[in-house]
């Protein structure tokens, strides 16, 4: 490079160097390390290296940009222009070749690793760094006098077009590779996949001539109760479409040890239902493609996340040592396979599977998820991240130390074990506000905008009616009682009499309050009993204590964030948790939800090797605490019965909370005995 | 190591150092390099490490070895003793430890890499070198307050005790490994496999405790026409077991050209063809199992030899471009893959297939086979290898140089396309003799061992009489009625008048030899006509045409030595194939059968890693040589139409041989005319 070649400099990265009159601006971009993509190898095809150069005078840069800086639009760009339309002020990079001083922008789109800005409310950005990608190669034709397979010559294509590690290539690959080199006159594009230093690059599929995807991928949170699936552009990060199913393992058990049980009371048990979900995969991925209009080939990956009796299952071991102390997984390690080797034929048949390592024998490959999702190692100040589903996963952590544990919270979070309970569907209340003078609830019920008190309402509701209350809902229906003044800390739910209101109706020995009433039109009968408030309060006892025995481990008694993970945390309420006592206290402005982070943290994953290396490295260094032989859980488990609420807004109510629970536990459902023994 | 610790010296090796006193014979042998096998890791199960001592003075290592050399027997060696009974004079090399200077004789039983000799035949031995091997651990048990999957702790256990790199597990693998260590109390016997540094093992499967093996693995020879399957012990390197089966693929047509038109003419037909093929090779793989007695479990490996078509039809790739120029092989490399891709679930469910590279698109893994048994890169003299099939495989070289080619022979040296020709089975007139002077034939026929002329051979032969003739029997025909001067050198086979003979009959315009006429007793007449002649000598020219045409490359015209290999090569006469001109001159002594040394080119792969990263490097080096396009390989298959036989023994007949061939051909079907013509 002489000093008197042109200076190029690229923005955003600010990368700049010299390079010979006449070096076309994708070699250039190469030469300096800047991030700018191809596909189509330097051929005008792919459109994927455009650039926008700059003219004029930059100081800040120290050059002036002349409008010849560039060499004039060529044939190869006018055709593309002409065919498919270049943006203004856009020139393809691997035909504009550099003649002077020159400042060119990458637009994001032309970036290979591109940042990809998440959600609004989050401040995280990915870069991209997926682990397929299509390279377009040009490949010596067979030469009979040295003779070499089709597969080979297309390797050194590519190791001398693309710089990679020779590739091997899947049988189904194969197959198709020579009609594919002919077909494309020896162009030919491939999917080629390498997602870690060392191993061998593979090539999962082969187009004839220029093939311009996208390739996509899919992020599945393999859940307890639903399997989410999100279609993934893997150059773009862009989710095109989602789609969820029951994971029909139900069938088997509603929660994780329901299905342990099965498989050990059954022979073939674990089969059987490695069996059902991995159908449901299958059938989940055809759909998928279909929903977001992709051929089906196109899919080149996959990752899971799951918690580790799902991740068993999913994998074909039998889940029994998770069911009993030592909870020894059978391998924590992330792991790499071929996705027919789970069943999974609908999708490209070379596709590969990435599951994230699993951090402990109940804290599983989602929590792993949330971790790389929400980076507590990054944080500055003490961070508490709970994600709530059947069982609870904690994480609390700076940048000092990660800690992990799960809790087991049974699933009355999730609307089971509740009396009215249901899951988040049509017709379930998930907001509730109690008046605290009047006692009286309103409520919303999921799939009508209305409160139960506005206008319209009935009509709004439809003819389904109010059928239950699913997790959110009994959460606030709890809280709001608390601050009603409807339950006293122990738990107790009082009678009429002493609450003021003929909601709270006997029930057995204990009370009930009727939160919505629709037997008269022949409908039911929605209330909160005694059963229903024990169901809550050993839930949020456990996940306290949880969280709790994590902070003791830091010597903490506060904690800076929490942030609320999993679907059902994205609808519970920050003040209605913390009024319950679910999680410690803190400022209710630092408690936020983080959406299905583990669904979130599989998508990362899917775009970016570097953070599948990253969690791998991370969920190393976490310390797991297991809380089923902690001495501590039990003691902060016993501690958080209570309902705390500090501020008990009726004090007439005190002389009920000051009652010994046994008293109540032990007398009739009037009102009046109970009384007496307060006297 | 201090100056008087004791000095141990290991024989065969003559390996030797110094020891503390108290070490190990197992931990000594490891520490200086010595050759000594263990799979239980030095836990006295095993037994594969037992040692030899030898007592007394030894002047030529400068050591008086006394009785207290070596610790008392122990107990554990004992208990083995009592159990399974020790030779005498043997110790467990892991439970003997050294005193004092000893002198320690390993036996070949107890070398990891023993050498394995191969018929008394052949000088080669192979040392044993296997992919896989067992190992036995004791592996950590889980620790929930630092938990860790099993797999990872039996990686770590495996890296510790043993020094391999940390392994991956198959999926069926997972699904047994948890049952597996606690089984076994945490101690577990795996079958580690191993086939190139820096591929990372794999842990094709897991035994509760201590397994004992063997491990075995499978040679396969899948040929066009028949499948040859020996199932190979893979610690000693013995086939325990044999089995063939035909070629399934027949039905889809008899050559590989056939098959290949097949494919080209019937959408699917590779993929029929590939179905049937796999098949066939799990029904061999289940059957040679139960005729060894082995648990199908315990084969973990196949190795695959076969030309390219076999090659592309067993990988599943459409052979069409092997059926035209410039025969594209869709990959040339070797290949490592897992049995199931190729549907044989029928052994092991993680067995590992590796396939031998291909040298070129008419020259196979077969081929590539037969040069790593004849190793023809480490002779001094200049070898031509021929491995005579449908195809025929040319192979000519030496330490300087190696090259190869392939000669469309076609199916007559099988006796397809031979008027009474048969496969080489019962019934099948395999050796010929001619007297010069009665011109009567006398034979022997496969499955009898007397021939034609001896008494009781009628009653030998059985009521299967003779059926037909094969190969090697054409062949031996065709040479033995040259030399008894029934056919001239351009092939022509005279009249009865010409020969003498009432065998030659006029058939057609030309005339046939009559080698066997059951006629009266309705049974066959076996003859050679004018057009197994023909044929035979298309084969043999196309034969003696490739092996000239790599000759004129080496710029030589003598060999000196030929190997004739092949099921088929076993059997030619070398005598007879010289007067036919099948290959060139050469010393007769010279001339040698290699018997099926593509099958034991596959079984050296199979016993030795070392031996497929030779082959696989010696592959691409050998030069390749395309007769489907060398003008040369016309001009030599032109000239070596004639049955040379220089010293004719029938003068009287030189005047027939000097006829213009044409003469005979337009002609009639009586001697007269021709006679005529001739005066």
């Amino acid at each position: 490079m002489e000093h008197d070649d042109p200076l190029v400099i690229f923005t955003p990265s600010g990368k700049r160097g010299r390079v010979p009159r006449g070096t076309p601006v994708l070699e250039a971009a190469r030469r300096l390390g800047v991030d700018l993509d191809s596909v189509c190898g330097g051929r005008g095809i792919c459109s994927k290296c455009q650039v926008a150069p700059a003219y004029g005078q930059f100081p800040k840069h120290g050059v002036t940009v002349a409008q010849d800086a560039l060499s004039p639009v060529n044939a190869v760009e006018q055709r593309y222009d002409d065919k498919r339309g270049l943006k203004p002020g856009r020139r393809l990079g691997c035909q504009a070749q550099i003649q002077g001083d020159v400042v060119l922008d990458v637009p994001p789109e032309s970036q290979l690793h591109r940042q990809v800005v998440r959600k609004a409310a989050e401040v995280r950005a990915v870069e991209m760094d997926p682990a397929t990608r299509l390279l377009m190669v040009e490949v010596d034709q067979p030469d009979m006098h040295a003779p070499t397979g089709d597969l080979e010559r297309l390797n050194a294509a590519l190791v001398a077009q693309w710089g990679v590690a020779p590739a091997t290539a899947a049988l189904p690959v194969l197959g198709r590779l020579q009609t594919a080199l002919r077909k494309g006159d020896w162009q030919v594009t491939v999917a080629l996949h390498h997602d870690r230093p060392g191993a061998p690059p593979r090539i999962l599929d082969i187009w004839p001539g220029f093939h311009a995807g996208p390739l996509y991928g899919l992020a599945i949170d393999l859940g307890s109760t639903t399997i989410a699936a999100h279609l993934t552009d893997l150059s773009a990060g862009e989710v095109v479409a989602s789609a969820g199913v029951m994971n029909p393992q139900i069938r088997f058990g509603e929660d994780l040890m329901s299905r342990v049980s099965y498989a050990m009371m059954n022979p073939g048990g674990a089969v059987e239902m490695t069996a059902a979900v991995r159908t449901a995969l299958r059938d989940l991925a055809s759909e998928i493609a279909t929903e977001g209009g992709v051929d089906p080939r196109d899919i080149v990956e996959a990752v899971f996340v799951c918690n580790p009796v799902m991740h068993h299952l999913l994998l074909g071991i039998d889940p029994v040592e998770l069911g009993q102390a030592p909870f020894a997984l059978a391998s924590s390690d992330a792991m790499n396979l071929n996705a027919v080797e789970l069943g999974m034929d609908t999708i490209n048949p070379a596709a590969r599977v990435y599951i994230l390592p699993l951090i402990a024998g109940h804290v599983g490959a989602d929590a792993a998820a949330v971790a790389l999702s929400e980076a507590p190692e990054k944080s500055d100040d003490l961070v508490l991240i709970v994600d709530v589903g059947t069982n609870a996963e904690i994480i609390l952590g700076n940048r000092d130390k990660v800690l992990a544990c799960s809790s087991p919270t049974g699933p009355a979070f999730e609307g089971a074990q509740i009396s009215s309970g249901q899951r988040a569907a049509p017709g379930a209340i998930e907001r509730v506000r109690i008046d605290p003078l009047t006692k009286a609830p309103r409520f919303r019920v999921i799939g009508c905008a209305l409160w139960s008190d506005e206008d319209g309402f009935a009509q709004a509701l439809g003819p389904g009616g109010v059928t239950g209350i699913c997790g959110s809902g009994i959460i606030e229906a709890v809280a709001e009682m608390r601050m009603a003044g409807l339950v006293d800390s122990s738990g107790l739910i009082g009678s009429a009499e002493q609450t003021g209101t003929e909601r709270c109706i006997p029930q057995g020995r204990t009370h009930a309050y009727v939160l919505h009433d629709a037997s008269a039109a022949g409908g039911p009968v929605i209330s909160v009993t005694q059963g229903d408030i024990r169901a809550i309060q050993l839930a949020k006892s456990a996940l306290y204590a949880g969280a709790r025995l994590l902070m003791d481990r830091l010597g903490v008694d506060r904690v800076a964030r929490v942030v609320l993970a999993g679907a059902f945390g994205a609808h519970i309420s920050p003040l209605h948790a913390m009024v319950l006592g679910m999680i410690p206290d803190a400022r209710l402005d630092h408690v936020r939800s983080a959406g299905n982070a583990a669904g979130t943290g599989a998508r990362i994953a899917l775009c970016s090797c570097a953070a599948r290396t990253l969690i791998e490295g991370n969920v190393r260094k976490i310390e797991k605490v297991e809380t089923a032989v902690e001495p501590l859980f039990q003691q902060h488990f016993v501690a958080a019965n209570a309902l705390p609420h500090a501020t008990d807004p009726f004090p007439e109510l005190a002389q009920v909370t000051t009652l010994p629970q046994v008293n109540f536990n032990a007398g009739g459902n009037d009102g009046t005995r109970r009384r007496k023994r307060r006297g």
